[in-house]
């Protein structure tokens, strides 16, 4: 597995484009991503009860297993706009379709931004033009910046396999920096393929792989109505079909859980007013459930992420916080690491000097390592400290 | 029923001192609460894994329904301090029933302060006999204050009721500003009554009472190790004894319930780094569980207590919480108001003008309203807002 450049553009035949039309105050804010073949393709969307207009449209066209083409705008979320704003996103597909020659059914539509505000459909469908002209087999990086918000960087991953001989190529692009719903920084992820690979198959190794990164991220528990992750897979490589349980199948999802991995992480270390990064990992559980949420409920805290913006190493928060998750938790069984320095050891704080249990807070990246010391079953949650600047943000941030 | 002074000390033949012995750099640290009866008792305690040496104590004695001492502590919790931690607990309660001329099983304990550091039992046996000499009939307010971490003020609550001609008080003193665990400011909570009634029936509406006020109570969703609930109750108003699904006993729980609210709508109040006080009353659930789910994810929503931090009528964040709480939702029948300003109606934003939606954010308290339009149940959240604040006095606060 080699990392490659180019974000959804690596794989064969897709392109990509990133333009301005107007819905921000300033920079790129429609991202067209399209695929010379027809895709199978396969998508995770958000949970919320207020799910958004574009959210309920790919939704329902991803039920083919078929697309092409992805349309994203930032700037308007298109969310709590009832029935004009489900016109308005079928629209938004519609022109794209007869830009590029396709059916609508094929076109998927995202968007991101201010919530209540009719979708400015003029300005997108003007837009489109442009977009679909600029479409390049390099434009994944121009794509990225367009669907950003309070983001502070693009976030592109990409990586090359190699099945029977043949090369394969996994990217993707996405934005988030904060599940900061419903206005500013839903978590939108886009990733292309050009595997081939029913879509059946294709929707299992996206949901296994975003329980174990997308939805282990947590920069404030909050959770967006536009929040999805939509994959495309248009078998250009020419490698033959990837079964389930076969070992191309084995490689491809690893591929795909890495792109996954790379991109949630870029998410946390791009929090809003984060100052470091943090991964949470818990061993030793009795089920999967209570290593996710032991895990959690660590990154969740608002007092561990305040300490670690501190740089205290305040283990009674993190023990606290994993005794309030619900998990299975034996108090003389549980152990705790800050970086490599031991705190706890079954249940026993190991008396370490204050200065050696700070070194590891005083680094832009921390791993707190938690052994519950009751299975074999471990998760990890991604996420940053919590800082002044987060509070800034979020509350001079006007609607 | 009517309001009167003295907390924990308003019912007759209760006692009460804070004095200082030494754990805390400065103020009183000690406060002992004495019945001159032997009283029903009844507690709820915090449900986190790692239960502090007090709270264990504690809630094993109270399997007895008896009691007639409470002895707390400020600046150390006596938390994470394994079978030391339990003998010191014991130890104090020992010393206590020996200078108070009762048994050791009648004494109560709980404590709150730094976690894993050794309790300083010597200063605690040497204080506590000021603490016993100190014990008196308007002493509430001392107890009060020697309970106090990070809180900035004494919380106190008390009211009398008649029955059948007989005046009974119930009355009790708090202490929380944050659900900050497991150092500075777990919740602490003693009330006291002369009430004539049998322990089951004080448990069940304690229970009952705690369900609404202490747990719909948030301030950042943190749960601590040493939370408790105790009441007391000696009978000394010669009252007729209460039994259950009597007009006594409704009377009573109401009380007991009045209590309960004012002092956890104090901590509310008196939130960490908190500017405003708020309120999410959530009406018209299918079931009370998804009424407290739907409140309870707004008051812990930092996206939403900063938006009232910023003053910032942001709506979309309120329904986004209502969305993620996994309570049943139907978004065109959500209605939602700022104070008493329409902002969504059955779904529908009012399109309320900014000026107008923004008023109420202004006030130092704000009632956030939600109607699911889905059934008869409600419940109410009380929490604070999210400022610089909380994340300078979190972040500052070192191990």
């Amino acid at each position: 597995m080699r990392f490659v450049d180019g974000g959804v553009t690596a794989a064969k035949d897709f392109t990509a484009s990133g333009i301005r039309c107007g819905i921000k105050q300033q920079g790129t804010d429609l991202a067209v991503i399209y695929s010379e073949l027809d895709c199978s393709a396969a998508g995770v969307f958000t949970t919320n009860a207020f799910k958004a207009a574009p959210v309920l449209l790919s939704c329902e066209r991803l039920d083919s297993g078929r697309a092409r083409a992805i349309v994203a705008n930032s700037g308007n979320a298109n969310a709590c706009t009832g029935e004009q704003g489900l016109k308005d996103a079928e629209r938004v597909c519609a022109r794209a379709a007869d830009l590029l020659g396709i059916a609508p059914e094929l076109v998927l539509n995202a968007s991101t931004g201010i919530i209540g505000a009719p979708l400015p459909v003029e300005k997108i469908e003007s837009g489109l033009e442009k977009a679909v002209r600029s479409l390049a087999e390099d434009g994944g990086f121009q794509a990225a910046l367009a669907i950003m918000t309070t983001d502070t960087r693009p976030k592109l991953s990409a990586y090359e396999i190699e099945l029977a001989g043949t090369k394969v190529r996994v990217g993707g692009i996405c934005k988030g920096a904060g599940m900061i719903c419903p206005n500013m920084a839903t978590m939108l992820c886009f990733i292309t393929s050009d595997a081939q690979i029913e879509a059946s198959v294709l929707r299992r190794s996206l949901a296994s792989n975003v329980e174990r990164s997308f939805n282990c991220l947590t920069v404030d528990g909050d959770m967006s109505t536009n929040d999805c992750v939509i994959v495309l897979a248009n078998g250009a490589s020419g490698c033959r079909p990837i079964v389930e349980g076969s070992p191309d199948y084995d490689l491809f999802d690893r591929a795909l859980g890495q792109v996954c991995l790379d991109l949630a992480k870029a998410v946390a270390k791009d929090g809003e007013g984060a100052t470091k990064y943090v991964e949470v990992r818990v061993k030793g559980a009795a089920t999967y459930d209570d290593a996710k949420a032991a895990a959690m409920s660590v990154a969740n805290s608002p007092l561990v992420k305040t300490a670690i913006f501190g740089q205290d190493p305040n283990w009674g928060r993190v023990l606290c916080a994993i005794g309030k998750s619900g998990a299975k938790v034996v108090p003389e069984k549980t152990s705790l690491m800050f970086g490599d320095v031991k705190i706890v050891d079954r249940g026993e704080p190991v008396g370490v000097d204050t200065d050696k249990a700070k070194k590891p807070m005083l680094e832009t990246e921390l791993v707190i390592s938690v052994d519950l010391g009751l299975g074999t079953y471990d998760a990890t949650a991604f996420t940053c400290d919590l800082s002044y600047d987060y509070v800034r943000i979020n509350a001079e941030y006007h609607t």
